[in-house]
């Protein structure tokens, strides 16, 4: 199943603003659906009762573990304006709040006009080179989410690469991680495949000596900066900062042109060990 | 009037979640209200209505420009958990949406624990050979806003210092602006004045070669990492990215015991060429 039908939504015509969608099976971390698969889904519920093409800012908060099964997503428009569309949604599964969500929404079309950019796609060794981190069905790790997308990471980010990272000196020190991300098949990538790669890449903190386990989102924006051109993007996602229980995870992402078309930040809980 | 009166709330009992504010004269860039001074009334609705102390993470896009004058703002709690209590908040001015707000408070004290700090407080010369930001009355600019609070600006980062900064080099080239910052009469500053913080310095792109005017705020996304210490505030405030009309603006906050107590994130439209 491709992205675009993993994520599809109806129009629920009994309810104004309501839309249906289902949570997928197999896009999970441990039982756990993706952030960046269920913001997407959100996103082109909003999208839909928009009139708009595209997300140019959105936010979620994550309230609940999304779960397979069926979900609803109740849109509201806030603001039509002449450029933007601004919109609510919530997701929610048997009447419990799953995500929530605000965006704008747009068909502003990219115009390549780059006035400044002090920044650059992060240096990658070719893509055979790099570390596919690909599911591993024996061990259940990478996760399940791991075959819906095809990644591959630089050789010095990979702590999890055989499984869940020790303290025997295979972290890089370095809470940061970059790599190669395109959809399975390499399906096109779109708006809403830009919020799927913004949350795609394994956490920057199982790079660095703190307890591996699962690293709970609170809130994740993500800023569409371009379309992107087809091919690879590349990642760059960084955490500079871990403090009362809080980490961010700042996230870049480039295409095959070279042009960034996502920055993305979320709040997280620092992980818990696994016991 | 202090920021903690400027931004009061009062709950409306005839509408259930329902709060009613003022937009005060005088915290406003040529007569449209600032956008931390906004978002910080909501916030301090939301925190009302959720009854938790603080925003942790909290994200406001800006639909039409807030003038002084009444205003509601409508909350709603979406998910009320043990540790965070998640809110939506609508502010209207005459039934017209100026601001829809995303937020999720708790009362979590701040621990001081800090296991990641990849990041130091902007490098600034002392307070008293900073460049003070206040409001000229005689020429209007800086703005009204900054009467409101004290802001001494690196003396390399100042392009606006004798009003609007023109090509004939003064600008520094980098989209970036560093200062101290506090409010005035040194009112202690909260979880909502780092809002107000967090959007209170001078835009960065009029350092480097674009256009200057105003730099209207799409959405403007706060993480609250921890509670100020009392004393002078240090931000810096930096851009990399202007592409296809938009740019984000990226603000560190420090307290004065060196911890960092936000970090935001901004997208903003390019600006336009005044008149």
């Amino acid at each position: 199943m491709s992205f675009h039908d993993a994520t599809a939504v109806t129009s629920d015509p009994s309810v104004d603003g309501r839309y249906r969608a289902t949570i997928h099976d197999g896009w999970d971390i441990n039982g756990n659906a993706n952030g960046g698969y269920l913001i997407a889904i959100a996103a082109r519920a909003m999208a839909a009762a928009s009139g708009r093409q595209n997300p140019v800012t959105i936010t979620a908060h994550y309230l609940s573990p999304g779960k397979p099964g069926e979900v609803t997503i109740d849109t509201e428009i806030i603001k039509s304006g002449k450029s933007f569309v601004t919109m609510t949604g919530s997701m929610r599964a048997d009447d419990k709040p799953v995500l929530q969500v605000l965006g704008s929404f747009s068909d502003i079309k990219s115009t390549g006009d780059v006035l400044l950019a002090n920044g650059e796609p992060p240096e990658l060794p070719p893509i055979e080179d790099c570390i596919l981190n690909a599911h591993d069905p024996d061990s259940g790790w990478p996760p399940p989410f791991n075959a819906r997308i095809d990644l591959r990471l630089h050789p010095d980010d990979t702590p999890n690469l055989n499984g869940i990272p020790t303290r025997d000196g295979k972290r890089s020190g370095n809470a940061l991680v970059r790599g190669w991300f395109r959809l399975r098949d390499d399906e096109p990538i779109d708006a809403f495949g830009l919020l799927q790669a913004s949350d795609g890449f394994p956490p920057t903190v199982f790079n660095v000596d703190l307890p591996v386990g699962w690293v709970p989102t609170l809130e994740l924006t993500v800023q569409v900066r371009s379309n992107p051109a087809p091919g690879w993007l590349r990642g760059k996602f960084t955490t500079r900062f871990v403090t009362d229980g809080l980490l961010e995870e700042d996230a870049e992402i480039w295409d095959s042109r070279g042009h960034l078309v996502a920055l993305s930040r979320q709040l997280a809980l620092v992980p818990r060990p696994t016991s």
